[in-house]
C-alpha cells in the first residue's frame, strides 16, 4: 500500500477552509472527491495544517495511501484532471516512507502574509492581498515584531475558540520586507514556527499594521503581549492575504527542483 | 485648460483592446465614460499605444484635457471610483505641459511577456501568463533572440493587417530571464523599442518558445527574419501573457516614487 506525499496549492476564496465538512466545500473534501475517482474506497488525504476559510496555500503538504501503485507523475496529472477549475492544484507528488505523516512529521510551518498599500484599486492580484490605502512604516513594524519572536505566552494573539492545549509557542521568525508595486508598496510578512495558535498570524499582522500606520507605538506590541489577554490584541487581519507557504520535515519527501 | 497625464493599468481579458469602438467594450471607451461623468463634454483620453484584445497593461500612459482645475490626486480617485470593478485603474496622475502628448511625445515602449512552464494547472495568476507544460531552454532562446536585436526589416514578425508605413524597426532590447514558480519555471521576456509593428512581440515570443522547446534551432530565427515573409514566422503567442509595461518620455510627467 504505497504512501504518497502531495504538495498542494489553493486559492482559499471558494473554500470553507481545509478540513472536510459535511455539505460544505473544503479543500480536503475536494481532494478526497478526486481520490474517490481513482480509488472508491480511498481513505483520503491528511494535511499538515488546517487553514481557515479564505486562507490560501502555496505549499500545503498532504499524504495519502493508495492500494494501487501509480507513478507519482501520473497521480499528479490525474488529481489535477479531476480537480480542474476548482481552485486546487497538486504541484508536486512523490512516494513517501510508510512512517511519513504530513501533520505529525512536520517540524515547521511557514506562512506569508501579503499587504498592499496603494490608493488605486487592484486590477490584477485581486483576492490575493489585503489592501489598505495608506503607507506603512517598515522600521516601526520591524521594531514591533521583535517583541514577538521567541518563546512566549501568546494568549493575546490567539482566537477565543483556539483548541491548542497551551498558549505557549515559540516563534522562530517574523521577517518583514517591502517591495515596490505599481503605484504602491507591498509589505510581505514571513513567519516561521513549529506550530501556531488559531488566528495567530492574522492577529500579528492586524496588530503590526496598526504600528506601521502610526496608530500604535512599536513598544505597545510588548505591552499587549505581556497583558496575556485577547482583548488587548489589535484588529485581526482578513484571511485573503494569508498563505501557508511551506511545511518543513526532517527529510523532505520532495526532490529539490 | 489643464492637461493631465495618467498612468493606467488594466486586465485585458474583458476588453476588445485599447481603442474605442462603437458597441464594444474597450479600455479607452471605459475611461472616456468615466471622464464624461466628470465633464460631459470631455474629449476623452489619448493613449501611448493601442493594445490588442486581451493584452494587459501595467504602464499604459494617456493624456486628457479638462476644463476644470482638479487636483491630480482627486482626478485619480474620481476616475477609479467611476471605473470600479471594471478591470481598469489609474495608478498615477500628474499635471502635464500643454505640449505633452501621450503618443507623439513617447520615445520608447516597453513590453513584458510572461510564459509559465508547469505541469500543474494555475491556481493563482490565471489569465496573466501563457502556460505550457514543457520546460524551455533559456540559453537557446537567448541565442535566438540576439538575431532580432537592432535595426531590421521585420516583415516576418508583422501581422498582415499591420498599418505601419515601413516594416523596418529598431529593437533596442530583448532580454529573457527565468524565475522559479512553484512546481515550475516562469520565463519573462523584456522587450524595448521606440515603436512596434502589429503583433510583433507576440510573433517574437511564439517563435522563441519553439526555440526554447527544442523544435527550432536558434539560428532558424535569423533564417526566418532574413526571409522577410510572414509565412516563415513561428506561431503567434496568445495575448494574455503580454503587458504594455512602460512608456518612456524625454521628461517623465510622473514623479519618481
Amino acid at each position: 500500500m504505497p504512501r504518497y506525499a502531495l504538495k498542494i496549492e489553493y486559492d482559499g476564496a471558494p473554500f470553507c477552509g481545509w478540513q472536510k465538512q459535511i455539505d460544505l466545500q473544503t479543500v480536503q473534501g475536494t481532494i478526497n472527491q478526486a481520490l474517490q475517482m481513482l480509488e472508491p474506497n480511498c481513505e483520503g488525504v491528511h494535511g499538515a495544517g488546517r487553514t481557515d476559510t479564505g486562507v490560501h496555500a502555496t505549499g500545503q503538504v498532504g499524504h495519502v495511501d493508495l492500494k494501487k501503485n501509480i507513478a507519482p507523475e501520473r497521480l499528479l496529472e490525474a488529481l489535477n484532471f479531476y480537480m480542474r477549475n476548482q481552485g486546487v492544484a497538486v504541484v508536486d507528488c512523490a512516494l513517501a516512507p510508510d512512517d511519513f505523516h504530513a501533520r505529525f512529521s512536520a517540524i515547521e510551518r511557514q506562512y506569508t502574509f501579503r499587504l498592499l498599500s496603494r490608493r488605486a484599486p487592484m486590477t490584477f492580484d485581486k483576492g490575493t492581498m489585503w489592501q489598505v490605502k495608506h503607507g506603512l512604516n517598515l522600521a516601526a513594524m520591524q521594531e514591533g515584531a521583535l517583541h514577538l519572536v521567541g518563546q512566549h505566552d501568546f494568549t493575546t494573539f490567539r482566537s477565543t475558540v483556539c483548541q491548542a492545549l497551551s498558549p505557549i509557542k515559540t516563534l522562530d521568525e517574523l521577517r518583514i520586507e517591502q517591495l515596490s508595486y505599481r503605484g504602491g508598496v507591498e509589505t510581505r510578512f514571513h513567519i516561521r514556527a513549529r506550530s501556531f495558535l488559531h488566528n495567530q498570524v492574522r492577529s500579528f499582522v492586524g496588530t503590526l499594521e496598526r504600528v506601521g500606520a502610526g496608530s500604535w507605538k512599536p513598544a505597545q506590541v510588548k505591552t499587549v503581549l505581556d497583558a496575556k489577554s485577547r482583548a488587548a490584541c489589535g484588529p485581526v487581519s482578513p484571511p485573503h492575504g494569508l498563505y501557508l507557504s511551506a511545511v518543513r520535515y526532517p527529510l523532505s519527501p520532495f526532490e529539490k527542483v
